[in-house]
């Protein structure tokens, strides 16, 4: 079933020489399907159908882009368990979480299909015209959001599903009215495939034009440079390192068109421990922080890498906890061993830094592409003066700052780099005496957390995935949630244009029924 | 009045030694007043005080932000006549100019006032827990739009108060909750510095916290530089020229933190007239055009540069009608010696072109600072092939392009750069029939206008000012209306956040009465 093609629209094209092979971590082999890199032409190729297919899918009814959606779900599921096995096989997942991940990618074309269905969300906004006003008459406006043009998404390694050829940004862009055209992320090339076969058969069965979406194929930099650079891309969207997310928005930002990027990138995702959250909870919050440090072997952006406390004895037992609860969990395999090797070559450039001790190391014989957890500790001071501390480890990892006091804690956080999520783990009643350190805390985050964990984030309109640089390259937009799909549309107005050549969204009858605002006033009902 | 210098917060400092003077460009002499550059400390200490702030105001209640820019407003009022007189002797605009102008602005703070009062612009979207969910309970996750930080806004030449010291890029920043910092346009420093002091007296007639407001005063290029390199800053806003907008958005996005640049940059607004209003309305579209080209001595954003018809009789016609209706209107003063010399240059250097000829331009005597409107006119395939053409040229300047047929004005339209707005002039019956060509000027523009001209810009909710590269660095936003706030600020979630400690907007019982989404449903109710 996998070819190792390109598809260019929905051709399966493979002209090139260049070929190379996944991996399976798991057994630390080679796979068998062989992959051919998309040529100049190829790309060439994919780029001008996806121009050309934006011409007329911009303009396409909600419906019909929502059907589509709904039929790509659908395709996907239609895979059954080869899609599983080809997953697992690329990534060194378990079964367990490929389902899981499938379920969420499946959710998330879903909300998409159903927000566009709903309709409401292109923000229509009427304002009419007041001929008699003086002294000058005032003219009829009508605004929507419209697409930007093609989109180049950048396939994940940790979400081979919810973050690749068919996850979230490829979603968003489609619903935004935007041809999408895929990197496929080099660790799995096959899932990546099947998954963009059904692409393209929905794409096919509900009439979609020709190059709608394309998926392709390269290891180096090249083709992402290409499609980045190329004058017909209008948008990208990232889900990586922070190298990676900054060269593209760099690559953007020089073009003679600067186009928007948005890139999902790195964050250690801190998490403080308040006095009485220590004292009445300490054993609790390190097995909830020992799982989520772990969970899927620690691959995830919102791992808390970073745990800070205030020193003495309640931190120390909670450091002892927290040991205990990690080494009990068995080690798992990484994505690939080019990431166990940035785990090892990580954990070991910190653990080597001056004042860092290890409380915790899974000791254990593990297979090579397993990830041994591990927690350091420091203190405050250090952590203050050595930039390299607060560099993110992918990988099951953390580092436990002992601050001083209160006023070391907010310094640090003060200090950090932006991040996806902040966390605070507090009783109740001491968290009102702790302002200064939650403010501070909110201007470095995108999301923030009372009494829980990072991990887990959930699918729906109040989430934020993103956060000020480098967690995101445009704290602006969100990369999870409806609100997902702002990152590909432009407000636009029409001034005194005729109610029937308007997009349906702004026609006087409203004949979608969409919530509008008409003259400041938000309403359903027709003009 | 005017001092001459720097509000570095409220006080005013000008412990510089590089002075000069603004010019009256209607007499063509030198003002009278000394205005000093801002030193490297004034500057430091500028973004710092915004900084701090930032801490205060960002957590400040809405009301008491819309008090404090309607306060703004009534002090710039307060100013009075003498402010009027030096906006003129500044600008070289006629008296009623200016006093539009200032109304303008006025109804600018007002609307975020309003805004600001009615309270749903944070776009307060809620998802409340499940905690019975299987496999996992769901979250309770609450979002609204909170400010990115310190904003430097660059004053525009052409717009001494809508687009300056207190105009549409303050007000939103301001009303977004993010302190401004305001790099004074060299041209009318006078203007800036009264209107400085009216957001300086209203900043603290209502105790807002110092550095909330500066107003810089730099000649060169270094001043702007400093501050969108400063790593304090978060945002900037800028209305001029490509080059100038270009270069602020490169520094930008070259920082080790990339911040968002909103630069509304160059626009030749191209009208596009059809056969039938040729045919049916060619006198009444020619005067009206005459009069658009040299508004305010053409010197707007919105002028309409460029005029596209199919070659014949009818257009021939049009073009005479436009000469004498052209040559009916008195000249006017342009806003600097500076800028009438870019008239000249650009016009000299589209008319020495191939295969351009002159269909009008003023030929009686006139002041030193004053512009002869000219009109060009060439062919569709010189037009095409020489990319000088399309040059803005920024005053009461038009070239009308006489295209072969509608394929090769469908050509033309498709090669421009982005615009901040395009026209169709044609009878209702005739416009069907030219799909492509109105979904070809779509796409290059932010609005697209049926049967009037582009200069007018309505402040209300519906208008976008921007549009595709070059017209603005970001097309996803607008400087004009109410939602050019959405610029400054960024989506944030709190997850199981405490309900005492949210945002007034997010608490359970919505003591703002604020609309907003709460579990997929558009509701003013608590929860």
């Amino acid at each position: 079933m996998i070819t190792g093609k390109n598809y260019i629209g929905s051709k399966l094209k493979g002209d090139g020489t260049k070929t190379y092979k996944t991996i399976n971590p798991q057994l630390n082999i080679e796979n068998p399907w062989t992959f051919t890199e998309a040529t100049p032409e190829e790309i060439e190729e994919a780029v001008a159908l996806a121009n050309d297919a934006f011409k007329t899918y911009r303009n396409y009814p909600a419906q019909k882009k929502a059907d589509f959606l709904n039929a790509i779900a659908e395709e996907i599921l239609a895979l059954g368990d080869e899609l599983l096995e080809v997953y697992c096989t690329e990534s060194g997942f378990p079964r367990g979480r490929a389902e899981g991940e499938r379920g969420r990618t499946i959710f998330q074309l879903r909300s998409f299909a159903n927000m566009l269905t709903e309709g409401s969300w292109v923000e229509a906004t009427i304002d009419t015209a007041i001929p008699d006003r003086v002294p000058l008459p005032k003219d009829d406006l009508r605004k929507m959001l419209v697409p930007l043009g093609p989109v180049v998404v950048f396939g994940s390694s940790n979400f081979p599903f919810a973050f690749s050829t068919a996850g979230g940004d490829t979603a968003s862009a489609l619903a935004a009215g935007c041809p999408v055209i895929v990197k496929s992320h080099s660790m799995h090339i096959g899932t990546g495939e099947m998954v963009a076969s059904a692409v393209i058969k929905a794409a096919q069965k509900h009439h979609m034009p020709e190059g709608i979406f394309s998926n392709l194929i390269g290891s180096g930099v090249t083709l992402g440079a290409t499609l980045v650079k190329h004058p017909l891309v209008k948008a990208v969207g990232f889900t990586g390192s922070i190298n990676g997310g900054r060269a593209l928005f760099n690559l953007a930002s020089q073009r003679p068109e600067p186009i928007p990027v948005f890139a999902e990138m790195g964050s250690i995702n801190p998490v403080v421990i308040l006095p009485e959250a220590l004292e009445k909870n300490s054993k609790k919050w390190a097995t909830a922080y020992a799982g989520s440090i772990t969970l899927g072997t620690g691959q995830f952006c919102t791992n808390p890498g970073l745990l800070l406390g205030v020193k003495g004895e309640k931190l120390n037992q909670f450091m002892e906890q927290l040991s205990e609860e990690i080494e009990k969990i068995a080690p798992s395999c990484m994505l690939h061993p080019s990431i166990k090797d940035d785990f090892n070559n990580g954990r070991e450039k910190i653990k080597s830094q001056n004042g860092v001790s290890t409380i915790a190391e899974y000791k254990g014989e593990i297979s090579p592409n397993y990830a041994p957890q591990t927690i350091l500790t420091v203190n405050g001071k250090t952590f203050l003066e050595n930039a390299t501390l607060s560099h993110e480890v992918f990988g099951p990892f953390s580092i436990v700052v002992q601050c001083e006091n209160n006023e070391e804690l907010e310094r640090i956080i003060n200090k950090l780099d932006g991040q996806l999520t902040g966390t605070i783990l507090a009783e109740s009643k001491e968290i009102a005496n702790y302002n200064t350190i939650i403010n501070a805390l909110q201007s470095r985050v995108g999301r923030i957390i009372f009494n829980g964990v990072p991990t887990g984030v959930e699918v729906c309109a109040s989430m934020i995935h993103g956060g000020p640089y480098p967690a995101s390259s445009d704290s602006r937009f969100t990369a999870v949630g409806i609100h997902a799909v702002k990152r590909w549309v432009r407000p636009f107005s029409y001034q005194n244009w005729p109610d029937e050549l308007l997009p349906s969204e702004l026609q006087n009858n409203n004949p979608l029924k969409i919530t509008r605002t008409v003259n400041d006033i938000i309403t359903q009902k027709s003009i």
